[in-house]
């Protein structure tokens, strides 16, 4: 057992050990950050940050070389008296990346990984079935859903730059929401919640969410992911569909994806990156 | 009576108007678009988008020579039948503008009202005194607030770019909330409604409200603003404070803003451009 997955909370994780096993891949091992269990799946080990170097060695011993993450993993909060010696040595070092944001915390959290002689793999190579390929695969898109596509991919790209989120929906040009810490269904909640008067006329188009990474982040970790609750919460807000970057954002369920969005007149659309943005 | 005052919904118009009049200038001849009323000011005429050119007439023959924009205007519906023949001309020049986001039919709204003869006043021209000097207002502000509003500053200038909004939320670095279409009260009230385990400790630095224009935006129309409201909802929602731009964001009643934020224990910062960003 060579590979072992870094399991924060949601779905993902679960997914993607069942992508594993449908692809005929040995089922990974699981570790789970104390307080962020993993839906539906229940880690081999649950590990905390302040004995890292600790947890290092556990994966050793078990002859685990290569790491995958999964999952959504806030902030832990510390405790001082928890901490190893080895552990309680890098923490000016943790300090200063929290301090710049959770995408150069993630980033030096790999670099410790590696430096302990771990690989990192990204979520598509140890379940490639989870990144769709390139096409609509779902309903059918109008030149205003290209539109606004376009520039919702604008809108992400630069909320990617300055490390906020991977998310936003547009209708006819206008932003109804950005994602930042709350999450994808709390931003499509507040566009649900949004009064009709602020909304344009949907006749003139229904709109759509967008999700593709931060321009400059590591895509071996912390890829946006879609679910079959995206499609529910998108058909909700009133939307007319869902696009998301091809290659770069993970769907963890497409088949039901694809039924609940043919079952609410969604369109899905795995555009590919950098068209007419 | 030479300026006339396009007002938009919300409490900025009432304050312009007060402001003027306690600066001993003559009171504003006051349009309002129709459906948007402004708040405790009667106007002294009501106009349509799709009357645009009769609406010029009426404000030469009145004698109007300079105008100011105050207020929240959002896109309205447009009624094919109300057109008189020389505004139905422009329709194609405003259907253009509207594609690519609000600014940009902000400008061209301008630039119609300038062809016509009349010259643009910004809000700070009209009522200096809604344009708070530098300086920290009301509380104190710590070194871990002045990162939070250099981070803040960093994300605003980047929605700002691509036309999203002029405000967001930061605390220790992590952005809880960036304004779009439904405006800084409902982004408060999402930040509000975070769950607990999403947010930092508090005792690490409670975060800030951040406002400031867009980079590229007209300064003589849709500054933010901020009212005796925003304090309000800014404690509600947890926060340490409030930073804005200055000399480029409008405080509608600063006094009664700086009472609210004693009252709360809300610091409020006039912060000078372009610090640490």
């Amino acid at each position: 057992m060579s590979i072992a997955l870094i399991a924060g909370a949601g779905a993902l994780p679960l997914a993607l050990v069942e992508a594993a096993r449908a692809a005929g891949a040995p089922r990974p091992f699981v570790a789970a950050l104390d307080g962020f269990a993993p839906e539906g799946l229940a880690p081999d080990l649950t590990f905390r940050i302040e004995r890292l170097y600790p947890f290092f060695a556990a994966l050793h011993e078990r002859g685990v070389t290569r790491i995958a993450f999964a999952g959504a993993v806030r902030r832990p909060r510390l405790d001082p008296a928890l901490f190893d010696p080895l552990t309680a040595g890098i923490v000016p070092r943790l300090m200063a990346t929290l301090a710049q944001g959770d995408d150069a915390t993630l980033r030096e959290v790999i670099a410790l990984f590696e430096e302990d002689g771990f690989a990192i793999l990204g979520a598509g190579e140890v379940a490639p079935a989870l990144l769709p390929p390139e096409g609509v695969l779902a309903g059918r898109i109008t030149p205003r859903d290209q539109q606004d596509a376009a520039r919702a991919a604008l809108i992400v790209s630069a909320l990617g730059r300055v490390d906020v989120g991977q998310g936003c929906v547009v209708q006819q040009g206008l932003c109804l929401g950005a994602e930042t810490l709350a999450g994808t269904d709390a931003m499509l909640a507040g566009v649900a919640a949004l009064p009709q008067d602020l909304r344009p006329d949907p006749a003139g188009g229904r709109g759509l969410l967008f999700k593709a990474p931060k321009p400059l982040q590591d895509r071996r970790i912390d890829l946006p992911a879609l679910g079959v609750q995206s499609v529910r919460n998108a058909a909700r807000a009133g939307l007319g569909g869902i696009a998301w970057e091809a290659g770069g954002t993970l769907c963890l369920d497409l088949p039901a994806m694809r039924a609940a969005a043919e079952e609410t007149g969604l369109f899905l659309w795995s555009r590919p990156p950098g068209t007419g943005a």
